[in-house]
């Protein structure tokens, strides 16, 4: 009998691309829409990547190895050097983007049934990931008036039980921009020590940290080597999303040898994207810095705009490139769809990804929306005055106290 | 507690990649290796498909549409009907190589427990691809003897439950060589449409045909248009296996939005590869004529070669760039490996895939080889030598009758 699967039906909907249908409708219509619902970098990829492309002498392109090419794991160990994260090449298995490193984790270290303890507002598709390999995401709750600070140990231990297999965070966050501290991070080690947990950790918003806070690696922590995984792509810090190119990290070797089980399935991560990536590391003095300046002036600009809009509220993101704002309306997902098919000023109009979809608890973030700031501060600006505007103009608005 | 998936510890090692690091250090050793595995072509990609590179003006290397270009989805459809598969646009879903359509395949339309019938031997990541969607493959089995033709329908009737989802060909078949006759195909359409089945049919290599024979799509077949999934592949046709572009193809909307859902989680399939992948359509005039009499003339080379060596036999594939030949020694595991430990001749030895690893009914193919033809022919005439003095040479050696 013709059926979809169960694990099919239960996976979401992307938060970040189920409008998407809405606002090509509106750009059909002759509105302008300002993407803020995705973290599409609009930077350039560094030359030096980009000119790798045009020097390609190849007669045939080629499998490369299931692992990724050992000359780019090699050039990636001395990146990680200066993270004071130190690593064997064969540490590094190169993945088709972050998002495979995650899938290839969970199928590798998880049985259905099998639970992992996430802090929630989380990045969406790690529930896809789970769902794919039959695990079930259990969610710490944090919250927009604690700035999505991590709460106590209990609340993580009340969650443990015989089918707690790993906690999995992003660090710096997806969608929420918080950093976890020294404080937070020991927490985290003292449960993945006594219970004997994997820890999952996306650590691919490294490069954008806006506070002077120090990042800290899941392999900056003791005692733990064995547990961690760490998930990596270059599309953030590179501005290369499309070449598909990330990483899984691990010290176990029982672990690698599964996770290459699952890569040799594949045959390889791309050819094209390794040969970008590998020559994206030495990127043109100063381009990390400029990519650094430009994120930091955006986020002032988008974070001051939001909270000076009346009824709106940002905290503070203290890394990568998104924040989760309230905002004074009765359901964001009804709003950010009316946006788009309803409202226009002077011609434009704005997409935003409604929050809900970054919480698994429902009911959780209907007033709040992820914004990226992944445009220009001139475009940025107008942006948030389009938003102002909707705001005024929408029927479903609702007071909001701070 | 830290432990690796159930599904990781039942998946098998590549039977393509488990001597790799037995060749290495025969290589290591100044043994030269003729590569006679993996199907790993040696033809140059289309001109066109590697200037595409250089004419890339992208100051951002960004993420490309979760389904893949429309342009190039567009263009596939015109590629298509030449093979009298008619398809809109949206029917086609560019994924990351055909292993990520058939993954895609596997997990939306299959559950934990459901079973497929496929013949064996097989491509042996389908069942890689099976254990991490928690599916079964029950085998049909084809034999060399039988040249690979498939048996009787009451053969795959008394596999048919209550679990039975799905039907798996492969076809121009890898590793046999095998093209499914007129009869053959009209039988696997009866049992779809009876049971109501999906049919995966991957269909690769349908450039690559010998024999004069037609090529039957799973989309030729009449009334199971709801039924078929098609995967494909750009990485055979065009000597591209690095840029990791593939397609499912489906017409049942259903399949499509469940896939979709994967693909979003996914974010994007490589954007490089797509680029080429597209450019490769327009391949110069005689391209793919000049491939195709290649691969003739190797395939002459190497079966008439092989069936020269006393005890050895292949038969004639129709199909693709593989055979699966008989060798008369105990074990091709221990042969294969043995030709890569134990001997050279004249400072050169053959690296074969062991048939074993692409059947799954254990003890199958145990003097069976997989051989790739896509090495050129004095490469492969020397290879056949070698492999001549290492049958010679083997302790293992048994008398087989033809």
């Amino acid at each position: 009998m013709l059926s979809i699967s169960k694990r099919a039906e239960a996976m979401p909907l992307s938060p970040i691309r189920k409008l998407a249908p809405l606002a090509t409708k509106a750009e059909e219509n002759g509105t302008h829409v300002f993407y803020l619902n995705i973290g599409q970098p609009d930077l350039p990829t560094p030359q030096v990547g980009l000119d790798s492309l045009k020097k390609i002498d190849r007669k045939t392109l080629e499998y490369s190895p299931s692992q990724g090419f050992k000359s780019y794991r090699k050039k990636l160990t001395k990146y990680y050097e200066k993270y004071d994260i130190h690593l064997d090449a064969d540490d590094i298995i190169i993945t088709t983007g972050g998002s495979e490193a995650v899938l290839f984790a969970f199928m590798s270290c998880l049985d259905p049934g099998d639970e992992i303890i996430m802090p929630e507002p989380g990045y969406a598709n790690y529930k896809s990931f789970a769902i794919a390999a039959g695990a079930t995401i259990r969610t710490i709750a944090t919250t927009i008036e604690e700035g999505f600070s991590l709460p106590k140990v209990e609340e993580f231990e009340r969650l443990i039980n015989e089918r707690t297999k790993a906690i999995m965070i992003c660090n710096p966050n997806n969608p929420t921009g918080y950093l976890y501290t020294r404080r937070e991070m020991n927490q985290i080690r003292d449960l993945v020590k006594k219970y004997n947990l994997y820890l999952f950790s996306d650590e691919v918003y490294r490069e954008f940290i806006y506070t002077g806070s120090p990042y800290i690696s899941a392999f900056h922590l003791e005692d733990i080597e064995q547990n961690v995984i760490l998930i990596d792509s270059v599309s953030k810090r590179y501005s290369e999303c499309g070449i598909r190119v990330g990483a899984l990290i691990t010290k176990n070797d029982k672990v690698k040898e599964a996770v290459m089980k699952f890569c040799q399935a594949r045959l390889s991560p791309p050819l094209l994207g390794q040969i970008v990536a590998e020559a994206s590391i030495d990127a043109e003095e100063g381009y990390a810095e400029a990519c650094y300046e430009e994120y930091v002036e955006r986020r002032k600009c988008l974070i001051d705009g939001l909270n000076r809009i009346p009824g709106v509220y940002s905290p503070i993101p203290m890394g990568a490139f998104y924040t989760i704002a309230r905002l004074p309306v009765d359901d964001t997902e009804k709003f950010c769809a009316w946006c788009l098919t309803d409202f226009n000023y002077e011609g434009q109009t704005v997409m935003m990804a409604p929050a809900a979809g970054f919480y698994i608890t429902p009911g959780s973030g209907k007033n709040e929306v992820r914004i990226a700031y992944v445009l220009k501060v001139d475009e940025l600006k107008r942006a948030l005055l389009v938003l102002e505007k909707a705001l005024e103009a929408y029927p479903g608005k609702v007071a909001v106290a701070r």
